[in-house]
């Protein structure tokens, strides 16, 4: 069966669009944090949306299962194939044209396998902007990026990869093609199907290019820094900063000082940019195009004003020059790593509606701390999104491995609990993949699993699209 | 059977609730352009989501179809039930109450049976704004409006429903209830059963609340109408006015001299705004709130400068009052009324990809009126959104009924082959409905249309919700 179905996806894709050696293959088979691994019939890599249809359908007729990837930086072990070697991992890498500029429009028509740094340094040449950005840039691609309704740091004023796309080609699970690549503002012809394939990680169907919105490209920012003495006045400084100018705030960041004390202990270079210590932090970006760029720095100077006049910021400083603005991004980059070689923790990618979000940190950092003695919670990141990196660091002198694997599940499962308790998101933007399956058949309601099952069996009844992620498992009883 | 059901709803939602009454029931059972007619089994009335929860669990039981209905105010019949009697009418009108405001947030959750206008007015005494708009707003409910998806003229700056919507609340057609009310920014555990719902015309399930998003009030706003010599010319004047007041331009309506002889014949107060007639008009609406209102007459004369010097606009004028501006407002609101007066004509509501419908406009009207001796095609509305409404006036003295019988199925037939040829939609704001679900059956790619299918019926196994709208019927041979 297997041998059939290879030899037909051989004479299809030709020696280039398939492999079965193995030194080609591995580093596809282990997802990039080392989380997860699988193995695989071979390696995929057409280099077109329709030999991709046809490499489908092939498997549709042989029942082969389809692990779509792009730049395979996923987080959550959404684009790694099981243990069982049936799966073909398909690779979108090879079709990385960008296939359609409009200037006019603003938009981009490209290849799923486009990486998103090429992307922003094409546009950049074209005096334009894609403005999603995050940590992966340089390997993350168009489609794994949409497939996961990517987010990052600049969502306060974009939005996901979801409010980015405005038309979409994908390969469905028969092997047909949806064509929506030609953008429409106004389209009212039923259930909008782009929307669901959007986040839907590769279970539905593999987009296989879309057609983008840009921006124009930015011609000045400034970054502030400021102490505060509490995490709720982070948020009224928040909506103080969204109310004069909300157009041009693009980040707002936010960390205790126990995180920035990790960071100045672990960078070298680091220093902290305020006299005295305060007990929370927040980094403001705004920037603005060559139309409003004349007037950014009165503005932020007189926001600032303001909030030192109402008392929400104890210290700011503003950034004087790139490097200063650079040196201020650095202290938020730099958490991750300054916590990692702090020692031990389990970490969560949550969201709650942003107004709760200050009395969740509180609230649910004295909630875990208490029910895991010696623990320490630690959140930081997208204040803006009600979404925060939350962190609980192992009590002193616990070893990783050991304490990761008594404790990690239960304080997840702790974690997730009180996340939907206040009606939050066990995955703000790093998916479900494998990782959370579980989790999210347990937390779910049942309306909500009820319909992605639905709708999974409906447009993948044989199951060969990317199998075992995200759509949790139905419980042995069905619902009567 | 439905005497069981009777009895059973009547016990659940009380004399207030269900009523068989024809004079109160007849309002409801036929559409307000009187288009479409139907009976129904009775009317339900439901005060509460619990309550529509129960009732659609007993319809589930007893099997009887369900029409949702909100304002009664769509445009494709959508709300009107078929002529068989055996559905019942599911009024959400008496759930009109505005649940919780948040101020900070700027969002509103209320029930899906408040009024647009209502909101309008409550929001604005918050000193806030809902920035959706449209001519049925003394009626349309926002259920209806999230249903259908609805337009209106502020798409061009704020989107359509779809982008006002932060949370959901909706009944499932197993009378499960679906609640997203609270409001994430980010949110990635799977399928986003929220966008499948806007727009799915109740097909799917019955929208009971939701979570929406507002805006600061406006504090000024300047209306321009200007004289083109084409309607590629008002092309390259959208974007000139997207490029430096993208923000602030809230309005871009175009409208051909003839639609506007139109109104100047038809209504006794309307002046032409210019001194000598132009091939093509636009009026242009630009707003600023408090924040940005005080500059805002400078932008507009500076805008309005550069398109003349750059020969973009032959002539133009700004509102210098309320009045001048609600009077150049009225030149366009006032050609759908005008273009009736003059005589019979087919009239359909597309889009293109907004950078082609300049010569979409052009070609299609050539051939059309090529096509069809004697008509002649007008164009007008939302060239912003590559969305306008298309006419095509019957020939001199021809009779409206017997014409319309006659060519009116074959015009508009055609209009949707060309559309469709262009990469546009046959529905742009109106929904599908009942109207348009045969051409949606005949001009939707076969991919699309399997879904379709298959997530009605995943979602609504039984088909009682909404039956004979939206979703084309299967071909009688079904696919291989």
């Amino acid at each position: 069966m297997s041998d059939a179905f290879l030899s037909a996806a051989t004479t299809l894709l030709g020696q280039r669009g398939l492999s079965r050696d193995s030194e080609v293959m591995n580093p596809w088979l282990t997802d990039w944090r080392g989380r997860y691994s699988g193995r695989a019939l071979a390696l995929a890599s057409p280099a077109s949306t329709e030999e991709v249809a046809a490499l489908v359908k092939l498997c549709a007729q042989h029942r082969v299962p389809i692990v779509p990837q792009g730049g395979n930086s996923g987080m959550s072990g959404g684009a790694t194939p099981d243990e069982s070697g049936d799966s073909l991992l398909l690779s979108l890498r090879r079709m990385d044209t960008i296939r359609h500029w409009d200037e006019d429009a603003q938009q981009v028509v490209c290849d799923a396998g486009v990486v998103l740094q090429t992307l922003h340094q094409a546009a950049a040449r074209r005096g334009l902007r894609f403005p999603l950005t995050l940590g992966g840039k340089g390997s993350a691609t168009i489609g794994g990026l949409i497939s996961t309704n990517a987010g990052g740091t600049q969502v306060l004023r974009h939005g996901t990869m979801r409010a980015q796309v405005r038309g979409l080609e994908a390969v469905l699970p028969d092997g047909t093609i949806l064509d929506t690549l030609a953008a429409l503002k106004k389209d009212n012809r039923g259930f909008d199907l782009k929307q669901l394939l959007i986040g839907s990680e590769g279970t539905l169907g593999i987009v296989t290019g879309a057609t983008l919105s840009l921006l124009p490209q930015i011609a000045a920012r400034r970054v502030l820094f400021v102490g505060l003495p509490s995490v709720h006045q982070a948020r009224r400084l928040l909506l103080l900063a969204q109310q004069r100018e909300g157009a041009a705030l693009e980040g707002f960041e936010i960390m205790p000082r126990d995180a920035l004390d990790a960071v100045l202990a672990y960078e070298p270079a680091a220093r902290d940019p305020l006299g005295e210590p305060h007990k929370w932090y927040a980094l403001l970006e705004l920037v603005a195009d060559e139309t409003q760029a004349d007037s950014l720095q009165k503005r932020v100077t007189s926001l600032l004003e303001t909030a030192l006049e109402q008392g929400l910021v104890e210290d700011a400083t503003i950034a004087a020059s790139e490097t200063q603005a650079e040196a201020l991004w650095s202290l938020r980059d730099g958490i991750s790593s300054a916590e990692r070689a702090r020692g031990p923790a389990v970490q969560h990618d949550i969201s709650v509606p942003p107004e709760k979000m200050p009395a969740f940190i509180e609230e649910a950092s004295a909630v875990l701390e208490r029910q895991f003695a010696g623990t320490r919670a630690v959140a930081f990141g997208h204040l803006g999104d009600g979404n925060v990196h939350f962190h609980l660091r192992a009590p002193e002198g616990a070893r990783g491995g050991e304490w990761e694997d008594a404790d990690g599940k239960a304080i997840s499962a702790a974690v997730h609990d009180l996340v939907t308790e206040w009606a939050g998101s066990i995955s703000a933007e790093h998916g479900i993949g494998q990782m959370k399956r579980d989790e999210l058949g347990r937390l779910a309601d049942p309306a909500t699993l009820s319909i992605l099952r639905g709708v999974k069996q409906a447009l993948d009844p044989q199951g060969i699209m990317n199998p075992g992620k995200l759509v949790p498992l139905a419980s042995r009883a069905p619902a009567a």
